[in-house]
């Protein structure tokens, strides 16, 4: 991008653990930036972040800090986009919003770019970024979608505590800590930090992640199921998800059963995914090949493995899908997007 | 039990975990004991273990070791039962065996005894006890199965590492102190320890339990699929298995999915479980009650929780299952064989 227009970039939630990712790969991929303002709650106002060799103080996110503003990466909690982002718009401010604040809004684009990036030109001021543990699912089934046709997915994850945020991981590694030590702990941030009851993480998996809905599910697997659909276009889809937080810090890890509409060869199966954008294949069982949070942590891309045809369905198979719920399932997914509206304004 | 007969019986692997967990049952439960022998590898024999205040010297199992022995409890490896349990037969030996080497043999009974205890009539000097992560599934799915008739299971687990045995366990304790210190790990024994490569479990999650088979699948995925249709008796059962190891250290929880034959009311549904023999219904998501691994460990009961409707298939559900893998996973399903054995020659 030589000769390139130049933006005004704001970053909302700058101190949090998606804001930290999302300004390093703005420095890492040489985001054409005029201005970077960092923006988060009057609580961080005031500390300094450190980008491209420059100290930026961090400032309150106000109804006027968009005043000039042209791209704003939010990832400061569903209130705040709420607040701040209708503001924003006013200002010309378009906003990719980390948040699920307007995921389910009919208005507003929800894309994940190697499935349907080509909806950012139908936004009004704001698209959103979809849930970490959407992101993966979705961009890894979407070579099969386009394939074969998918009329089923049942879907339970492995999710890493860094998806509830910094003092997650904080908890975690303090329980553990306390464990080793033979020590009790005292639960104080999971599974929702906003409910009353707490449940240890450390050496546990907890079946719950955000709150319940009356029908059973948790909000979580709600997105998983709602924002699959509407990510795919297709509202016959049908999705059955179990979101369950275990002791990792980052990277979240799914098991997934997918009913495909026609018939596939397995082999085609694993080169379709090979091939897709963003995705790297790790399937290898004779060498013990297959992915793993440890190693997805810290990359871009989303890894999956385990790829086998059903034993009773001959239609469905069986995947096993990991990426850094921090970097493709929140910065980097809204990263990208903020590239492609940087490149269709030059 | 007043007046009864009194069994010579022996434990077959004395020393190991499950091991351990049989003779502290066997105490608890008062097991109608004239002569308690415990046996292990040569290299473990000569240690004394203490039962009911006294001191049991561990003598090497031989072919030999069987005289005289009215009920052995075997959990000392496949290879073990393979050798012995042939030569404690001629001995008139009724052989419960933890490991797989006979479950998938016809002419043996593969029994939880929720389900299919009468199958123990049937032995031919063995009863085969089976894999854990099967055990605490089928016994839920029992009650259901029997209303409403079961089609398809889809089940993804979070398995503690002490399935993998003692220094498993040991294992994972060690790998989390290193990374809490800031170290690198250097896995030695997980996924499995017979196969070359190591992946680290401390914070992370493991597709593979067992090794692999030809078809992608794990051993340990191929007998909850196959062990289920045996103890239910019925090979039209359609299952689905993905098996995962997880940093947690006593407790298997799994995610499965239930297509169930015929409609169903879901708080009927609840009422089954919280009916059924050895099942904890922990189902309160307004109070956040679910079944976690932490709190099942050391329990013998199975507990079951996030009992809901699936909202795209109206005849399936879905469930959390959780239970102490050591004990109704292994050591309190062989005890309660034994205790049926016990109870049926008196």
């Amino acid at each position: 991008m030589s000769n390139q227009k130049l933006f005004n970039v704001a970053v909302v939630g700058a101190t949090g653990a998606v804001g930290e990712q999302i300004i390093r790969l703005l420095a890492e991929r040489n985001f054409p930036i005029q201005e970077l303002k960092l923006l988060s709650s009057a609580r961080s106002a005031g500390s300094k972040v450190s980008f491209k060799g420059q100290e930026i103080t961090v400032q309150e996110a106000t109804p006027d800090s968009f005043q000039g503003v042209d791209i704003a990466l939010f990832s400061a909690g569903g209130d705040v986009s709420k607040a701040l982002i209708p503001e924003a718009i006013k200002h010309g401010t378009v906003c990719v919003d980390n948040t699920s604040a307007f995921r389910m809004d009919p208005e507003t684009p929800l894309v994940v770019p190697e499935v349907n990036i080509d909806k950012v030109n139908e936004h009004k001021g704001v698209i959103a970024n979809p849930n970490c543990s959407t992101i993966q699912m979705v961009q890894t089934l979407k070579p099969l979608y386009d394939r074969y046709g998918i009329s089923r997915i049942i879907v339970s994850t492995y999710q890493a505590v860094s998806g509830a945020g910094a003092r997650a991981i904080d908890e975690m590694l303090r329980q553990s800590r306390e464990v080793l030590a033979g020590n009790e702990v005292e639960p104080q941030i999971l599974p929702v930090g906003s409910l009353p009851k707490k449940h240890q993480i450390a050496f546990n998996a907890i079946p719950q992640i955000d709150k319940f809905v009356e029908n059973g599910f948790t909000y979580e697997e709600m997105k998983m199921i709602n924002e699959t659909k509407k990510i795919m276009g297709d509202e016959s889809l049908e999705v059955t998800a179990t979101c369950v937080r275990v002791p990792v810090v980052y990277g979240h890890s799914e098991s997934v059963y997918v009913e495909l509409k026609s018939d596939f060869d397995i082999e085609e199966v694993k080169q379709l995914l090979a091939d897709a954008p963003g995705i790297i294949l790790q399937d290898n069982p004779a060498e013990q090949v297959y992915p793993l949070a440890t190693d997805a942590a810290g990359k871009l891309e989303t890894f999956v493995g385990r790829v086998r045809r059903d034993l009773s369905n001959p239609r469905a198979l069986n995947l096993w899908i990991v990426s850094d719920n921090l970097l493709k399932g929140a910065a980097w997914n809204a990263v990208q997007i903020a590239e492609y509206i940087a490149i269709e304004q030059n």
